[in-house]
């Protein structure tokens, strides 16, 4: 199979295109967490991010990536997550519409932060058959291209903007650690990462390590439908973003629900910084030393912040 | 009463004396967050600073103000918040040590908290006379040099750094808010701010309003003993501040307990940092429309971002 990988200076290219749209993230550093590692760690704080996650770089790279009339019939996508927001977003920027096909039982701050950004809901049924033909029926009766939350070239690419940030703020890094759920952010990291002399690792919770499984048997595995706080990872490994991966990470690693969880806790505690469960997997990966840290250099990406304050994980349920 | 008020060139001082051993804290703003207040707020992130407070600027600035011989005998405060946390902090960095009396009721993450920082754990009885007959006692028996935590010169210089700082970065602002306790910092504020011809504001809670009516009445009012969210915020109007503040700010202003937990929730959830409920009554006095707002630049300092991870004051207790 041949895949059309993005290459270095697309992503530089991206990170032009994008850089009036989304903040350059801060860089944050913690003397506890980098003890607790044995590295030196640097965190690129995507929670920072619009809308609160990394997912603002892809979007936005993908509607400026499309031609003037393309792009005047406005974007389509599935997602009750971070992509769904970045989409509306990246949309409202360019001045042209975006549909988001949402499973009917999505929660009401999710919807709300879609329609807050001018993104328009389209409810169906909570199947992926039926998200997928009201994501073609949208696309058929407006015209509007689709935005795969993932498996989509030009998202990709964006992601990849990221770890180029950091590398350009920061200097060399021995190696780069993100957490890794449909693939997207790990594909687009690990094209920059390999080009500038950097290891690059997903982490994955053990609980749905489909990708660390697909790495391993060089097949792409189907999720495991396990249970995780890490409700960002639970998405199936996408085609695209795995045949990148296979070529470029040098490994994906898992960690517990009780690693994200004391990692998640750790970060709000002493860097005073809110981060998502996903966003801890990759903190929790360097903690727990499940790549090799000691004295190196190593990039960790906050993928994100969006988080239900009222069911904190280390709280028990009420 | 002649009270020594720091001056311009005093706190500027101060600035390049702490300056490496203090983060210079980065500053955020947020589109939401303007929109409810009307006005254009930028953010001085001290819950981001060295033991996640402000009080590490006060700290420092006192300690290195000592003359050598004074400051190789060590420091002695009481104080079972902040500032014991930051006076440890600074008095390790300067190679000297720090005594710190606590009530014998102190939680045991504050007590850690100095003792990880290489403080001296004193234990007393809770109450103020034996806070300070300890303390008396210690500095008699060592030569340690008493910082109180909001009474003294050097403090008051070292907190309005954090004012210049802000000023340095974004430019004129038409006010400046921060949380007033025993008024350290609302005291070093309002000298840069005064000086730099800004508004300056307190923030109080309604319950514990003894600084607001203070103004007012333009005598010192004993603590109200009500109970707010915001126990940083508990303690008695300092004497020299409370000096300071009557000549230098514009009006201290009050707001709820509700409107304190929904502010700092807000924060928490939009601008995705941690911030304790004392930050959070200056927050609230801004999205509050407590004072004159509407297309005004404002600066507003987060003082601190310590919070219990366990008792989050939007959830009802457990």
């Amino acid at each position: 199979m041949t895949t059309d990988v993005p290459t270095l200076a697309e992503v530089r290219a991206a990170a032009t295109r994008i850089a009036p749209w989304v903040h350059r993230t801060p860089v944050m550093t913690s003397r506890r967490l980098d003890e607790r590692a044995g590295a030196t760690l640097v965190f690129k704080c995507e929670n920072l991010q619009r809308v609160g996650a990394f997912k603002a770089r892809g979007a936005t790279n993908a509607v400026l990536g499309l031609d003037a009339a393309a792009r005047a019939r406005g974007v389509v996508t599935h997602s009750s997550g971070n992509h769904a927001a970045a989409l509306s977003l990246a949309a409202r920027n360019a001045g042209v519409p975006a549909w988001v096909v949402m499973p009917r039982n999505a929660s009401l701050p999710k919807v709300d932060s879609v329609r807050r950004l001018g993104g328009e809901v389209v409810f169906c049924d909570p199947t992926l058959e039926a998200r997928e033909a009201t994501c073609a029926e949208v696309a058929a009766r407006t015209g509007a291209a689709l935005v795969h939350p993932y498996d989509d070239h030009a998202v990709i690419a964006g992601q990849g903007t990221a770890t180029l940030e950091l590398h350009d703020e920061v200097g060399a890094l021995d190696a780069i650690v993100v957490p890794v759920g449909g693939g997207g952010l790990l594909a687009g990291t690990s094209v920059v990462g390999r080009a500038l002399g950097m290891d690059v690792y997903g982490a994955e919770p053990a609980a749905v390590d489909d990708a660390a499984r697909s790495l391993v048997t060089g097949v792409r595995q189907p999720p495991t439908g396990g249970a995780t706080v890490a409700d960002g990872l639970r998405t199936a490994l996408g085609a695209r973003p795995f045949e990148i991966v296979r070529r470029n990470v040098t490994d994906i690693v898992t960690v517990s629900e009780e690693e994200i969880v004391a990692a998640m806790r750790l970060v709000w505690e002493v860097m005073k910084i809110v981060i998502e469960p996903s966003s801890a997997v990759a903190v929790a990966a360097v903690l727990e030393r499940r790549l090799p840290t000691e004295g190196r250099r190593i990039g960790v990406i906050l993928s994100g912040g969006n988080v239900d304050l009222d069911a904190l994980p280390w709280l028990a349920p009420r």
